[in-house]
């Protein structure tokens, strides 16, 4: 198969570090340059000289086309799939071209700033009929693919109930970053809420499907936070209040009958590992744990199952499979963006489509309209 | 100290096994016995021969008093408490006269068959002025007073979210003893909701107080269950439809702001403990799991500990006091019980009363209404 031709937009000319333009380099182009399936053509950023100094910096070869405008690089008749990879109140404006002008279309997740934003992203990609992929790369994880597999082969019989305990491993619950303010604001779209619970919200739906009925309670904990900057540690700011929740506890009935629990919370778990799903069914549990980073990859991750067909013994699932050599070599965090990037050139299991993400989006949505006063409102006014 | 003179209405003439009058056994007599603090004075059963009978078969005293109505023990004058130890729709009717009588009063949990019939036990004693108990002794487990005692000494700082997971120890999920079958009836008022759940919450309600909001799940995993007779184990019934939920999802947030989860789940749990509270604050976390029985006593108990005084180390915490000989011989599954009589003879920590019984029965109510139908419409029929 020739190499699928890709065109990005937002690859910052820097290292794989933290910043505007950084998760591009750290998941996609480490993803790309080892990958025999894809070829990167085509950078596009804020103008044409920023992007002509990511081409150079990133010694991509001297054809690469550098552009400033998404109504440019989607006009390219040599791109054959753009990455949107653009802080995400941008995503729809920057995709929407892409779309128009039917080209494959990678976007970060979130989809989009808003549930309306995304679906209308949705319907572009549907009237445009291309193959869309949206970065929930947590369920091309090969340990959440073998959770899938077990539950979907029936391994534990029907599914009674679930519940997920997660404490993301992101330092202090009372600091953050000063050069992400919007990972506090709630109707930024992207947040604590859209971002780390969105993550886990997409591979639970992947796994175990959609809500019947939902409750949710969200909270502020730490509703001042301290802001500081990465490159030196110092505070920069010692008090700024979040709208964004920090606990966020689901609740409800599957459309399969069971019933699920997922609790998010702050700090990250002291006692433990910070990541335990447990999923009980008729004939047996399993018990699915991660110490570490949840959807970039590479964390210690243990799948444990007891069935009554083997009732005395507690066994270690084995989930890890072969990878290609291109994929395996791909360092943190970008693993999980690899599988994905890989999954979708072999037409196997683990990408999210735009449809998927609408999913999550909606979920999103119907979690803080019924935590109530002020997500509802707050959602109102997206 | 002269001991407390006791009349036990509903001691069967039975060892301490499971069965009509048995729980009065295993718990209260067993307590009481070795106890210098209470003398057995009465015993009433259904019928003054019934009565007498136990007292034949339990070698009490020759002076010890058989009556066959509540009325009459009540009016004892050598009677100062009245343990009150049948099925819990008579607890209403038994436990009435006794208060009427101006006697202290025990009633074992749950307080009533009904939220109405629990608030109108707890006027009669406030207007009978008496010190009452009411059997929720998980509240006087060491390990729980242990962990009240480090959460209100300010261990862990502010506390900001707890999480319990709680599948019980009873055997498989779709079977359930045929000589109970109101354990499996919601408007029985004496169901896996009120007793199992009913109890834990109990303790929930002591460390870390009441609910702001609440919401809840409740569901039916196993609708149809398998009566046995617990003599020979044969099946008797195979097809029993429940209406007691036996999966208990509630979550919301604390009048302490904290956001707290409690979920309630079906079969015992396969893999790790089968029950987990995590209660996590500002400056650490406590890790409270218990193996086996919850409420009764005697099952693997463990606290963990971590904070930000002392970063790098978890520490188990040591939970066990001195008990009294004649606590401490009390054998399964008396000893919580026993707990509960030595904590009320000396005025110690650990014994709740009938108004923590309302607030219990009223928390229960709470989230079955928030639960909707058909559990809604159960207590309002109630």
């Amino acid at each position: 198969m020739a190499p699928i031709k890709i065109g990005i937009i937002g690859l910052g000319a820097t290292g794989p570090t933290l910043g505007p333009g950084a998760w591009a380099v750290a998941a996609h182009l480490a993803s790309f340059t080892p990958s025999p399936n894809y070829e990167i053509v085509a950078v596009c950023n804020s103008s044409v000289e920023s992007a002509q100094r990511s081409i150079a910096f990133h010694k991509l070869p001297p054809s690469t086309k550098a552009y400033g405008k998404p109504e440019d690089i989607a006009a390219d008749p040599n791109v054959d799939l753009v990455v949107v990879s653009v802080i995400v109140t941008s995503h729809h404006k920057v995709a929407k071209p892409v779309l128009l002008a039917k080209k494959q279309l990678f976007v970060e997740w979130p989809l989009a700033a808003s549930l309306r934003e995304a679906e209308d992203l949705a319907r572009l990609a549907r009237e445009a009929n291309v193959r869309t992929i949206v970065g929930t790369q947590f369920r091309a994880d090969p340990a959440v693919q073998k959770v899938k597999e077990l539950v979907q082969g029936g391994a534990i019989g029907k599914v009674t109930s679930t519940q997920i305990q997660y404490s993301p491993a992101m330092g202090p619950p009372d600091m953050w970053m000063d050069a992400a303010p919007y990972y506090l604001d709630f109707k930024s779209g992207g947040n604590e809420f859209t971002i780390a619970f969105g993550h886990l919200l997409d591979s639970f739906l992947y796994v175990l499907g959609d809500f019947e009925t939902v409750k949710a309670s969200l909270s502020k904990q730490y509703p001042i936070m301290k802001l500081f900057d990465m490159s030196h540690g110092q505070i920069t700011n010692p008090a700024v209040p979040r709208t964004a929740p920090d606990h966020i506890f689901v609740q409800g009935v599957l459309q399969s009958g069971a019933v699920a629990s997922i609790n998010y919370h702050r700090p990250g778990a002291l006692l433990g590992k910070n990541f335990r799903w447990l999923i009980s069914g008729s004939d047996g549990e399993i018990e699915f744990t991660l110490e570490g980073y949840l959807q970039i990859g590479n964390s210690e991750r243990e799948i444990r199952i007891k069935t009554v067909h083997e009732p005395s013994e507690v066994r270690v699932v084995e989930w890890k499979g072969e990878m290609p050599k291109h994929v395996e070599s791909v360092p943190f965090p970008g693993q999980n963006t690899a599988l994905v990037w890989e999954a979708f050139a072999s037409g196997r299991e683990g990408v999210a489509d735009f449809e998927d993400g609408v999913r999550v989006h909606r979920l999103l949505d119907r979690i803080a309209r019924e935590a109530g006063s002020p997500y509802a409102e707050y959602v109102e006014e997206m």
